[in-house]
């Protein structure tokens, strides 16, 4: 019988110590998707691995042909009781921090500050996505450690190093760890709560598919004046595809894009209904005001339940000050596509190329950087009894039922951990909307940080049980 | 009575020292767009300034609000005989030599090659635009003082520092100074041959007015998993206002655009159907294979009689190497209208910022640079007697009728010397359409350059008959 009172006393009274080395950790700068913070990105590898150490862990940094993975094991003694196994996953890595010149702090020198309304947020690049979401889980377990001297479990830590940049490496290397890797489930740690007070389990995921494309027009940079008029411009050319792409109902026109795409069970509508969720904050609060997806749907359901094609970047042409009077060669996009029910990443992938190829006039051509990758939606059964479990330890942490929720973005993992290790995951974060995890400063509410960890102390208690 | 046969012997017998002398201008980066070469666009004033001293010029480097200007005045000894006052213009300052990876050599450290066919080129930035076609009127002038004693002429010479970044200071200074510029006629060299054998002059040349916008959605960039959907993604709004800006017969929509367009005379029509010219080579040549612009009209009338509107950058959202998931708070372009006509600039600008606004969707925003400077088309008339003059010497030189043509480029300089200074405006240049000018690899063929002196020898040698 574990007791989670000492340990949870422990976290109150450590919390310097936490903080301190959560800073440790974001100060590496381990962008996965820049090659040039490779080395940044071994040292966060190194790092982690070097925590499950001190924990009495097992721990090792594995090569792939990316960035390196981090496995933990760890093995409580000998009880005589049959344990439950458990994983654990994070991420080491972390998004590119431009546009730089919005950053009110280095991205990469966290600080401890107070906002206007007097609420302490841990700042910097990974603070929330990952580090600090993940560190929650470290924490509690040596807590737990500390005062009742083992984990009531045997748990395995995986931590990756390329969740911001497509984890190509990933299912190659759970394939080839399929048995050191599959345990009874897994605990996800990379997801919000539903507000600052309440906190929830994700329970649906949408997935995602990516492509960037090249569109040529002429074989050189053109002077406008000696060729504006006759002279293809490719970034007319990548408007028209990207004007394209959706109808005047926000409904995107990709032939076959909505194959697999379900209406919401009312049920879950009713349910969701019933979150009275502001839309009007929601968007306010990044200076919006109309929901800009398909229309006669909520934005709970457009962010759910809905697939999207978004651009994530264009360019070409001159980008520098001043004028420059060029009709350029190339111009260039990335797009992404959001995913949900049984859309097929690699069937959507194939209709949108076609569809952009049929979208080029005159001489323009399309490039396709072949690199698309993507992962399906996921769904998990919310009468698994770990979400059961966590759901109580979390009510008990903030006197507040967990709202079961939908989340816009993607965690492949959870599919490839259904799909190669035979397991479910539980997805149980402390992230916040205004996190900014991909945007200039990023933050995790002290509180979050804090909580969580009680809430990851609460649950590993009840796993004992 | 002057004899060119001496001036055009040391053309040939000095050749070598003319290229390094041009070598030694190229050198000098004088980008104007941008700000990081200032010091080098005085540089070049000054550079420029002392060649005309050595003529024996009154040379002076004018500083204005942006780059400076270059005056030198030259008179000849008094002959009693009422001389013509003849301006003659060019421009130091270079277009941007981005992207630097594509130059096979560094655009600054100009080059004299052989091409594959055996043709000799001169190649760097400038070369051709302007500072090769600048110095052939220069080096034609100091072989005919060198050989004669003097210019049969007074001559002013006026090299603008602006040219490639909309000349703001241009019509200021020339307002400022009106009655020392103001001469019987404007030699201005910075146009192209008809092809490398036929000399041309150009009559007809488009205006231009340009504008940057940004476009506005999210206050922040966003997360697309976390507001993928609901949230008014500015590249999306952008993307729609440049696919609506033709139609699909390549027709300008914006309403009112075609105020003051007419209708090429038929006598012009046929003229130019005459020039035999290859709309199949001139594609060709730079990777394309079909005309892009207003349907039913050849490529020299959408070149040199019809309006356009073009995209020169767009650039928004993530740039960098890989992917990420963001929706971007702003997105961005660069557009030019060339202008024919009596199109009003300033007209055009009003109607396009109406027309941008009208294609914003959802949240977002556009706003404007503020900055669109432009200028108006300008038509020269055939029956000038500066223009048969200089036809006759073209002729002399290359055993060929000049042809008079249009530009779809912009000189807006011609427009201000009719209207400020009141004179017209005689454009004979060297350049050819390959020579990339505003591209990679620019080159200046030493043909050119070689017969360009020689042609300008005779010019100036006429000027005194």
């Amino acid at each position: 019988m574990t007791d989670a009172t000492a340990a949870l006393k422990l976290i109150d009274d450590s919390l310097e110590g936490a903080i301190e080395r959560l800073f440790s950790f974001v100060r590496i700068p381990s962008i996965s998707a820049d090659p040039a913070y490779s080395a940044d990105c071994d040292k966060a590898a190194a790092w982690i691995a070097a925590e499950f150490q001190a924990l009495g862990c097992k721990a090792s940094v594995r090569p792939t042909p990316g960035k390196p993975m981090v496995v933990a094991h760890y093995t409580p003694p000998d009880s005589g009781r049959k344990l439950p196994h458990v994983l654990f996953y994070g991420h080491y890595d972390v998004q590119p921090a431009d546009p730089l010149d919005l950053w009110k702090n280095p991205p990469f020198e966290p600080q401890r500050i107070k906002n206007k309304a007097g609420v302490e947020l841990l700042v910097g690049r990974g603070t929330a996505d990952d580090k600090g979401q993940l560190m929650t889980f470290v924490e509690a377990a040596r807590a737990l450690i500390a005062t009742n001297g083992s984990l009531p479990f045997k748990a395995t830590f995986l931590i990756e190093g390329e969740e911001e940049s497509g984890s190509p490496s990933l299912v190659p290397f759970l394939k080839e760890n399929r048995e050191e890797l599959s345990c009874d489930v897994a605990f996800v740690c990379d997801t919000n709560m539903w507000d600052a007070k309440t906190p929830a389990i994700t329970t649906r995921l949408r997935g995602l598919v990516h492509e960037e494309v090249t569109v040529i027009g002429p074989s050189i940079d053109l002077h406008s004046g000696m060729y504006g008029g006759p002279a293809t411009n490719p970034i007319r050319a990548l408007s028209r595809l990207v004007s394209s792409l959706h109808d005047a109902k926000g409904k995107v026109t990709i032939p076959g894009f909505y194959e697999g795409v379900s209406e919401l069970p009312a049920a879950v509508k009713k349910q969701w209904a019933s979150l009275k969720f502001s839309e009007k904050k929601f968007l306010g609060a990044v200076g919006l005001k109309t929901a800009a997806g398909e229309k006669g749907r909520s934005v709970l359901e457009q962010i759910w339940a809905r697939p999207t094609a978004e651009l994530n970047g264009m360019w070409g042409g001159y980008t520098g000050a001043g004028t420059k009077t060029v009709i350029p060669s190339k111009a260039f996009a990335k797009f992404t596509f959001r995913l949900v029910g049984k859309q097929n990443p690699a069937k959507v992938l194939k209709a949108f190329q076609r569809f952009a190829r049929e979208q080029m006039m005159g001489d323009a051509k399309i490039a396709f950087s072949g690199k698309g990758g993507g992962s399906p939606a996921s769904e998990i059964s919310e009468s698994n009894p770990f979400i059961r479990l966590s759901a109580a330890a979390l009510k008990a942490e903030f006197k507040r039922e967990a709202v079961l929720m939908g989340s816009g973005g993607s965690i492949p993992i959870v599919r490839h951990f259904k799909d190669i290790l035979g397991m479910d995951s539980v997805l149980v974060g402390f992230g916040l909307d205004d996190d900014a995890i991909h945007s200039p400063n990023e933050k995790y509410n002290l509180s979050s940080f804090h909580r969580g960890m009680r809430s990851w102390v609460r649950i590993m208690g009840a796993l004992g049980q």
